[in-house]
């Protein structure tokens, strides 16, 4: 079993004795609720480096008002013994009080590509996610860290901060891992009612679909936005956020989708109260 | 003679390198126009690390715009000189273009502590010198890092910074080194004529007197600021910007300096296009 830490000190001293003994730290941040998805990255990390730090902190300053904070799942015995099992050394999982004390006042911003996307609905997300995980680079000094496709537009941004900042850290991107009908796994997945859960997994194929136009040849975006549109609110409840197909560096959306060139193809849909996203990236 | 090191990655496999072999870094940023203030803050790293990197950097993204940024005094092989004779072993001395290269989007901000006094007249300015700072953090690796209480307010924002991103790094301040009139050492002095050269001594007196006024039992901060602003403007040419009694930690503003409370006198006073800064700290 993993040992787990939840002292930011202690977690800080650990990483720098590991380090100092020559071990290769492996990161996987996360905000526990730990499903396949999570244990896949683990299991990168496992191949990467010697230790494997998973971490579990639902990030208070990620959310904003009105969003699912208070509901989000929590149940960190039961996060320890998965990630344990994919291979995880030691889980950090410190309190939000000392996370973000009362005189707490420093965040980290990325301009430009955190105004657009899942930042244009959620703002301040990505604030609370480049701070968080500035801090949780900071605390468990690792050489890599491992984030999921599945958050696109965050691996976008993480990738920047971690360029920028001159964070010392190789970034590894794992595969969305889908579940068998194809809805991309997600800690929110167990918000949906049955009915819900069945309609989610247009999300997917509206994705597919947006592949299928674009490898026959449509060039047009807003063409293939309009059907992945029209499938979505034909075969679901679904209300969509937004249909995004993008430069998948600079997130700029496209008006024509030139061969060669790599795009990011996502989307948030909301089912009832539950926002689910999900992406694939392509090359024409 | 100091090894200048001019790349980023060979400084960051540098840093590493010696922490691998168990050496203590000491860091001294600074930004060139190197005078006897940062000598002592050398001196001060040497004395607490193995290794002492000076970083010598025009931080172009803490000045704001009508600044001196493009007249900032600059020469190299002078400041390696002064800086290997007080015992830096490596400078530090990136190009602009390689810590802001054009997509760089990423800045730290420290929140309220920036908003007043030097941050209310140069908006923007903290935002570069924490932004930078945790840039200069990351690529030197140091155990230690030392800076002037000259720059008092930076000083404050600079040990939230490291609190709040839980950077694993001591933070030590060296006292202000003056002139033996004085004047605290800048490298903006050189900008004086010989007449402002000779009034911004009043600045130093104003600050003194302030502390006389505060010894001799003047409780009352509205009065004590109102004196100081008396000496300057009855005895120079200078313009107030602004003259302070803050909390030492907080920057609030006190109305009354209680007994034991630790307080922070600063100001700031243009001599024509010249803007200099002084403080005193006072525990009564």
């Amino acid at each position: 079993m993993a040992t787990v830490i939840h002292d930011i000190f202690e977690m800080q001293r650990t990483g720098d004795t590991l380090r100092s003994s020559g071990r290769r730290i492996g990161l996987v941040p996360t905000m526990g609720a730990l499903h396949d998805g999570h244990l896949s990255l683990v299991r990168i990390a496992r191949e990467r480096a010697d230790i494997v730090v998973t971490t579990i902190f639902v990030n208070p300053t990620q959310f904003g008002r009105g969003e699912d904070f208070d509901r989000y799942p929590r149940d960190l015995a039961n996060d320890v013994a998965l990630a344990s099992a994919a291979g995880t050394d030691i889980v950090f999982a410190p309190e939000s009080a000392a996370m973000y004390p009362p005189a707490y006042r420093t965040y980290v911003h990325v301009e430009e590509l955190t105004a657009i996307l899942e930042g244009a609905v959620r703002p301040g997300h990505f604030r609370g996610v480049t701070t968080v995980v500035a801090k949780l680079f900071l605390v468990t000094k690792p050489h890599v860290a491992v984030f999921g496709q599945k958050d696109a537009q965050q691996v976008v941004v993480i990738r920047r901060m971690v360029h920028d900042l001159n964070f010392d850290i190789d970034i590894v991107v794992a595969p969305i891992v889908r579940e068998r009908d194809g809805l991309a796994m997600s800690s929110r997945n167990r918000y949906l009612t049955p009915e819900q859960r069945r309609e989610a997994t247009v999300m997917h194929r509206s994705l597919r679909l947006a592949e299928e136009l674009l490898r026959d040849g449509e060039r047009n975006a807003a063409a293939v936005r309009t059907r992945m549109e029209a499938l979505i609110t034909g075969h679901s409840s679904g209300v969509v956020d937004y249909i995004s197909i993008a430069d998948a560096d600079s997130l700029r959306e496209v008006e024509l989708c030139s061969p060669g060139e790599n795009l990011l193809i996502s989307l948030a849909v909301r089912f009832g109260t539950t926002r689910l996203i999900d992406n694939i990236p392509i090359t024409l």
